[in-house]
């Protein structure tokens, strides 16, 4: 069992995680053994394990901190995790994921949606294994009622070009930071850590999403795809606007409009030009400032959990993963 | 709130399942209020709440009758099934369900799956209100994934022609005997039923469920479209063969061949030679005949209940959806 090259610096974290990842194994049993075969190579397939790792560590802020029963929560966030990305894949009609072909590419958008359901049974599945938790499955299925709608919410502003950046936080609170603050939260209830214990983690959980998200997004636009050598802009150019270019676009509509309006159709010279004009107006330098704002937020709560090794491990975890500069 | 005119018959029962469409009402809140007015007409809609009212039933077979509990669990439930019916509805590019437009042709894929999930959430979270359930809730997850397999089957047999009578059961006893069956088993466990009436409650879920889908099936080659006043075959066009025409093409498959294999483009000749076929051996009749083993396997096992008026109502009940010749 290969594990992202990242947790080597985290043995003890990293004997979890593969925990994490046999757990899921053991749990999902598809007659159709290809599509099994298909979502057990997702879950190898390199996926970054961030959301278990922070259950995990959560955990281990609480007083009855149990082993098997953090990695059955991180393990069952893991699948919740991976569910939503293939009914992702269905929505976006994603040809690949992680490097491998997605199930709705692979086998059909059927084959897809059910096997996303499955995940989602699974995900309770394995959660209900653990009899002291209904509270836990309450507070899960509620949250997850938000993260669904966090996706509902991108659906509905698409293309919208005076998208503020109130209604983009909103989008990705849903989307992204609630499943971040989910994690952290049900490892500290797990193991029946304080109320104002499990309220900093829930914070940490969510200002780390903030800023893995927001990350994700600059990225977007400055990392260059490897056979283009230039910025893809895939979600720009199916409406999904994200942070350096509203704030870009912030009194300068007109500018954006002519070109945003060519949408999936754009053309490359559009492409360096919307570029150009997002460098010019600083989008990308505003949006890393508001990221390094959430990062340092989640730092400071962090600091404020009860000592131990696994608060350093996860002080370190989130300076390696979101501090970071232009 | 308007209920189906089939529960006239059962002023008792009727009250409960008004409640149940109120349960369900309150729990559902989307943020985009469209869809939220879809999926409440979706409700009303005139579904026939089957499965609500025999969990409803079955709860009365428990010495720990509680109403809103019952209430609750059968509300489950039925949100379960709309889930299933909206990312069916997907799968099969529906127009329409229950006469109004689907979620997926009125909103479009994206919103359907999301909102499809979005109702699973709710089914998981209206269980667990129930802190006494969480071996529900395990059983019942496990039963969800079975459902879903039944879905995967279906599409795996779809278009074989040798498909045999041994996989048409097996593919409906997951995909519609499955469902009845954990609503009765909910029902009844909810209300600490003794093990032997638990058991009975869950066969005669299957039983029912079983009879019920044969008959729908059957429905499909003999009752005649409003506007074309013949039967519009759309699950055989699409592949999806079930009992009369398994039963028929047992030992002439060289004379159906030819017609199947038009699949969707099949001519209006080619489709009426189907249906003389099926006639001339018998498909629908032997059909009807398995049907009525089910159900009096069902009316047997219901007669095994302990008594009270809500065994009588469980009886009456079966007998009326169930109990039809050709």
């Amino acid at each position: 069992m290969q594990l992202h090259a990242m947790w080597d610096d985290y043995p003890a974290l990293s004997d979890d995680l593969k925990e994490v990842l046999q757990t899921i194994e053991k749990n999902i049993q598809i007659r159709d053994k290809h599509v099994e075969k298909n979502v057990k190579d997702l879950i190898h397939a390199g996926g970054k394990l961030l959301r278990p790792a922070f259950a995990l560590l959560s955990a281990q802020a609480g007083p009855d901190f149990d082993k098997d029963r953090a990695v059955s929560i991180a393990a069952a966030l893991e699948v919740l995790h991976m569910a939503t990305l293939i009914h992702d894949d269905v929505v976006d009609d994603s040809p690949l994921r992680r490097g491998i072909p997605t199930i709705h590419s692979k086998y059909g958008r059927n084959y897809a949606v059910y096997t996303g359901d499955y995940l989602f049974c699974i995900c309770f599945k394995i959660l209900s294994a653990h009899a002291s938790s209904v509270e836990n499955i309450e507070f899960n299925s509620k949250n997850i009622e938000k993260i669904l709608m966090g996706e509902l919410d991108q659906m509905r502003t698409s293309y919208k070009m005076d998208v503020t950046v109130r209604e983009y936080l909103t989008r990705i609170s849903g989307k992204t930071a609630q499943l971040f603050a989910l994690s952290c939260y049900s490892g500290a209830t797990g193991s029946k850590a304080s109320r104002m214990t499990v309220a900093k983690c829930y914070n940490i959980g969510h200002y780390l999403g903030m800023a893995f998200q927001i990350i994700d997004d600059v990225l977007d636009y400055t990392s260059t795809d490897e056979g283009l050598g230039k910025p893809v802009l895939n979600d720009m150019k199916q409406g999904i606007y994200s942070l350096p270019l509203i704030y870009a676009m912030k009194g300068h509509l007109a500018e954006f409009e002519p070109l945003l309006s060519q949408k999936l159709a754009m053309s490359d010279a559009a492409s360096e030009q919307v570029l150009a004009l997002i460098s010019k107006y600083n989008g990308v330098e505003q949006a890393f400032k508001l990221a390094n704002k959430y990062t340092n937020k989640a730092l400071r709560e962090i600091k404020k959990l009860p000592a131990g090794s696994y608060r350093d491990d996860m002080y370190r975890l989130t300076k390696s993963i979101l501090d970071r500069d232009i």
